[in-house]
């Protein structure tokens, strides 16, 4: 396959030209892009236009490119994060429907927590998580869950590592960590007071198929605002429902790592 | 950039290879691939092995390949169909938590309705329908308000081409067609009982911004068991709340071509 000078594939190129698409830059000229990606002005162009040849990306009309809705159905339709949010979704309508609060579905994805589902009621409260964004598994609620129920390789790699704190109150220390971990695998769910934003608490569970955890399911509530026994309960009944409905599926789900 | 000896870009190939999967076919061997995108089996693997190097695919413990969650996390949060649905989906569990049945949300995409969000109660009855699936506009309750609302040469490319039945009550007819648009116009949504599946009806209305006609947004019911003023009434209020959203986003939504 052919590769560029610098021994990057085009496969490589593609990547790093649809990494410059998030949430903040939905729309960018190729010019943007190149600078972003740290590809050649001429091959981002020649790249682009194929992209958008393909319906991969569209054109605007002031000729900045988006993510193409094609590429968007293309990778959602076989993804098995669709699955997975499709058999919770009813699950977390109903936690939504009891707390009234944000309600989020994560997994663990390269040592961070990557939200695939999240609801939210009108005027809910403060949230960072966004659908298809990530968070440090440290700093909040499902990441301490998918850490917690993670493997023994994925927590020394965390405890070993520098811990960046996000807020004020995030666990930095890993003594504390490791005692906070311990915690929730014997309590059975992760309490984060303020860990992520400080006007926020996050609570999260873990859901589990018959290959193991696979997700954490969370809620996202003002700080103080919450009944932590009766919200972990609906959580735990939901997870549970999840859990049943994954083991149930035809298809195997994907266990983490 | 490098083309194979048919003249097929490296972006072509790996578009055909990503339409090789979808909801019936999240994980395939290379070779399965190769044949139904009709590309060399060398390329396939090659391509493969540069795809799940990049996190754009991913190996299952026996060799077959799935999209990577990396994949769909570039695609989804760049989206402009995540930002649409984002805004929707308030609105679209209030339909729900009235109606009780199949909320979906679906826009015009290449002569055709693509659903970008559905919620369903357990229980709910038939719908054939999938996130990130296709219906033929003229047979939809969604693509018969995309259609009716659409341009001038939408309306005559369809009334032109051959009207494929999707059941045996599906309008085949394009000058009942043609009436049936206007009555959609007038009335300001469709009611497409059978069209689809002998046993569902389903109900749309448009959901339009400043720029115009955006989406449809629509319910499945199951036959016979609807009432169709108050449907339409909740439809209604949800889309023009869901357009209002719109209107006050700060991201211009992309209208219909």
């Amino acid at each position: 396959m052919a590769n560029s000078p610098s021994g990057d594939s085009i496969v490589g190129r593609i990547t790093r030209l649809l990494e410059t698409f998030d949430s903040t830059r939905v729309a960018q000229s190729p010019s943007a892009i190149a600078r972003r990606a740290g590809l050649p002005i001429s091959t981002t162009h020649r790249l682009v236009a194929q992209l958008v040849e393909e319906g991969m990306l569209e054109r605007d009309g002031d000729g900045d490119v988006r993510i193409g809705i094609r590429l968007w159905e293309l990778t959602t339709r076989g993804s098995h994060a669709l699955r997975l949010r499709q058999i919770a979704m009813p699950f977390m309508e109903q936690v939504q429907q009891r707390v009234h609060e944000h309600t989020q579905l994560g997994v663990l994805e390269h040592d961070e927590v990557l939200f695939i589902e999240r609801l939210s009621a009108p005027g809910s409260g403060a949230n960072i998580t966004r659908i298809a964004g990530r968070l440090p598994l440290h700093a909040s609620s499902s990441g301490l869950v998918l850490l917690a129920f993670g493997d023994a390789a994925l927590q020394q790699r965390m405890l070993t590592a520098p811990l960046a704190p996000v807020s004020a109150e995030t666990i930095t220390d890993p003594a504390a960590l490791r005692r906070e971990l311990a915690a929730i695998r014997t309590r059975g769910y992760a309490f984060a007071p303020g860990y992520v934003e400080s006007v926020s608490t996050g609570i999260a569970v873990p859901v589990a198929d018959r290959s193991g955890v696979v997700a954490a399911l969370s809620v996202v509530v003002p700080r103080g605002a919450v009944n932590e026994a009766a919200t972990v309960e609906v959580l735990k009944r939901a997870a549970a429902g999840i859990g049943e409905s994954l083991s149930r599926s035809p298809f195997a789900s994907r266990s983490m790592e």
